[in-house]
């Protein structure tokens, strides 16, 4: 059927416009795949609201054409989804929060997606530079600007936002309860689910069965991801409510996809690098949620984009070491692979 | 007489200051004209007090004189006036906002222009590997700093600044009132003049007089981006007595000006693609206003800052399509044109 | 001595080690040396507590045998020290503001040493595009937020931290007392030994003997930043309580030895630029300790970096003009010396 598929988007138009969504929604977890993107769509209209289901999908919608007709990119990153995914986030993302008088909040997100498709591009360029890839940062970008905007805008309603306060000291004690199993699990698969916003256990396990469809790796590290980015958490004593919606684990799930199973060969190392990133994660994540508590706005994916940046931009050698004579390291001291290479 | 006045300047050691200076206000909205440096400074001395326009001037003077004997900027650039305008925003965004005694307050504001410059280099050395302007990201970074320390320093009185409180929701129905048009025409005004941080509607007219000195297009799109700015808030329940200020013109102003009239070639692609960026710096200045209440400080031209690199840094391809054979796109897949050519 | 401790290090293994770790404590300063460093880590065991100065020691080893043993960086930098300093600074600064139940807080030591690494790793592959040293910014990224995640860690415990607050105006007139010698005195040599967070005088004076043993001129700029930055803030009234504890001393202490000690040559024209730089480290300085009052966290070193990036950055030509017929200063129009030489 796969196959079939994809003789059908080769040839129609339709079809292939659909094909380009599709694999844009399997983007947001890396997957240049449409039938991992179907499950994703399907997983956020069991879970979120019809707002922000239609958000998402129009988000997804409107980046992409805008890519094809205003922005002109390459067809190849076109196709392949790459200025479809940030468009689909920032839909959720607004949505999420941003409600409003009809028409308004409609224009909100429609707006939001197209600049996506700019920000995207900037931040491409720049990061060509060191062939790093741009993750879900103009999403970021252009989702706060807007949930920090709707704040001061008096005909768009936020919900879920805020209220801005100054970070003070955790009450000691709150995490020392004993934890049941069953909140455990429903922690674990939530915090695949809020990859797109949404706490709910069974769009987690839709998200899973997605990502295994087209990749058995990317499944485990994100469950994996999403173990470890909950079991720091719960280790130094985070909020267990905000544990327990999952939301301290879907950046871990990110970076461990990406630095696991995406940008680097499969290997041990790669494994034992991608578990320190995931953990490293969890405490970015608590960091960040205390200093945007006085701005009122949630981290979105941030703490997964900083750390993931941190562990690719180093072009780290992770392929297992063949058995061989050693030969020298060929890093320059303190300069990265690009400046070599563009000499 | 313009003529004659440019062959004093080739001549004259005097001349060529005065020339140089004046070309240097004038790049505050990028014309590398004399004429129209003066008649920003002219509209500076109608608008603004005789403590800011002193300043404003003095940060021109001072910032070139640096260039020129500190830093030994290229004399291409520094002739073309790219050294003086941080230091003349830097000069009139300091003095707006802090007093002090007699001397001190001088002081502070000659280190500010003094530092524009190496900011000014620093900035345009990273973003030339993209070949992207540093825009107005010097006086935006020294700017803040200056105004955030002088919180902390007791000998330099603030006024004008703060306070620092929480954001909170706007209240609805503030902007229900029905808008007269003189307000408007106002507001339209003021926004050009705040480029300056002056909220003068005459001296918005001068502005865009010395614009048209220059270029048509330019003074076009600065009346463009006010009105857009302007207009977008509107729509979306801005505060009203900002609006009036002309607060959410300045950005979207050389928002305009930079994508739709200097840095692309004259299209309707252009056109389309300036109108999309000044909505968006108006809502990005909507948000930044929302972050940095809790600092105390504004946003200056921050979010033409940072949405003219958004859409100047993927270097769009907007000149019009010529009536031939289509050829392929020379995109490669997410590389930035910077890169294609380092290699 | 040093020569038979240089043979004895590039023959045995424990030696070599030891070396390593010793250059790293010298480069917080910059000093490839390490008797420098044996005096840096004599001069925190004499001023800071037994646990900040086990956790500095821990933050180097660990950081040291991370690059080598995961990270796999080249040899040279790894023998100067370059991969130890941030991680013997993420050791002092996280236990000199958390500690936690005994392997919680020693988990989360050697956490940011590890993560300290990668963070080296790659803003030094960003930075080398513009071949411009990372400096301490991996140590102020990782720490920020490990003090940021620390207020929402609640098996954490946070001293000497916050309260988190909103910026007002400082009170006029709390600077104007008369200022004794000996406060001076104290804060002066304070301002060097808090580059590694100890406000301790007699650590300030090993720090600086360390330095004279490595570089005159570094313990000279070292002293002369330490006053100049105290000076500026004495100057423009800033706190007294924290002139005297040498926290305008110690970023300004890193500028002028980086910008007049280090990166550039030993000439006239570099002092003059090194002390407009350490003023303008004083006035960052009280700048972002105000911008990071809501926030409840420290400056760190960051207002070094920054500035320091500023006067790094635009590759100056500072050495002294030979008497010789002048040529063409071979700048290209506001573009850094990197592209140039790239193409």
């Amino acid at each position: 059927m796969a196959t079939s598929w994809a003789q059908l988007a080769e040839r129609g138009r339709g079809p292939q416009a659909v094909d380009t969504w599709l694999r844009g929604a399997g983007q947001v977890m890396f997957q240049n795949n449409p039938l991992t993107g179907l499950l994703f769509l399907a997983g956020i209209y069991w879970g979120a609201s019809l707002w922000v289901a239609v958000a998402a999908t129009a988000g997804l919608v409107v980046a992409t054409a805008t890519a094809r007709q205003l922005v002109r990119v390459d067809t190849v990153s076109l196709r392949s989804g790459l200025y479809g995914f940030n468009g689909l986030l920032v839909g959720a993302g607004v949505a999420t929060f941003v409600h409003g008088e009809g028409f308004l909040a409609a224009a909100y997100v429609t707006l939001g997606a197209v600049v996506s498709v700019y920000a995207m591009s900037a931040l491409s360029a720049v990061l060509a530079a060191w062939r790093t890839p741009a993750l879900t940062s103009p999403f970021v970008l252009v989702c706060c600007w807007m949930l920090l905007a709707a704040y001061g805008l008096s005909r768009l309603s936020i919900s879920g936002l805020g209220p801005a306060v100054l970070p003070h000291v955790a009450a000691p004690g709150t995490s020392a309860a004993l934890l049941a199993p069953l909140f455990l699990l429903e922690a674990w698969l939530k915090g695949v689910g809020q990859v797109f916003l949404i706490g709910n256990a069974v769009t987690g396990v839709i998200f899973v069965v997605a990502l295994a469809v087209s990749s058995w790796r990317a499944a485990l590290f994100a469950l994996l991801g999403s173990a470890v980015g909950m079991g720091t958490a719960l280790a130094f004593g985070a909020n267990r409510a905000a544990v327990g919606e999952g939301l301290y684990g879907f950046s871990a799930v990110l970076t461990a996809i990406a630095v696991g199973a995406t940008f680097y060969p499969s290997s041990v190392r790669t494994t034992g690098v991608a578990l320190v990133a995931a953990v490293f994660t969890a405490i970015v994540q608590a960091g960040l949620d205390v200093a945007l508590q006085p701005l009122g706005i949630p981290t979105l994916t941030s703490p997964f984009v900083f750390v993931t940046w941190l562990f690719l931009l180093p072009h780290l050698q992770l392929a297992p070491v063949p058995h061989a004579p050693l030969t020298p390291v060929p890093h320059a001291p303190l300069a990265g692979p690009t400046v070599k290479g563009g000499t």
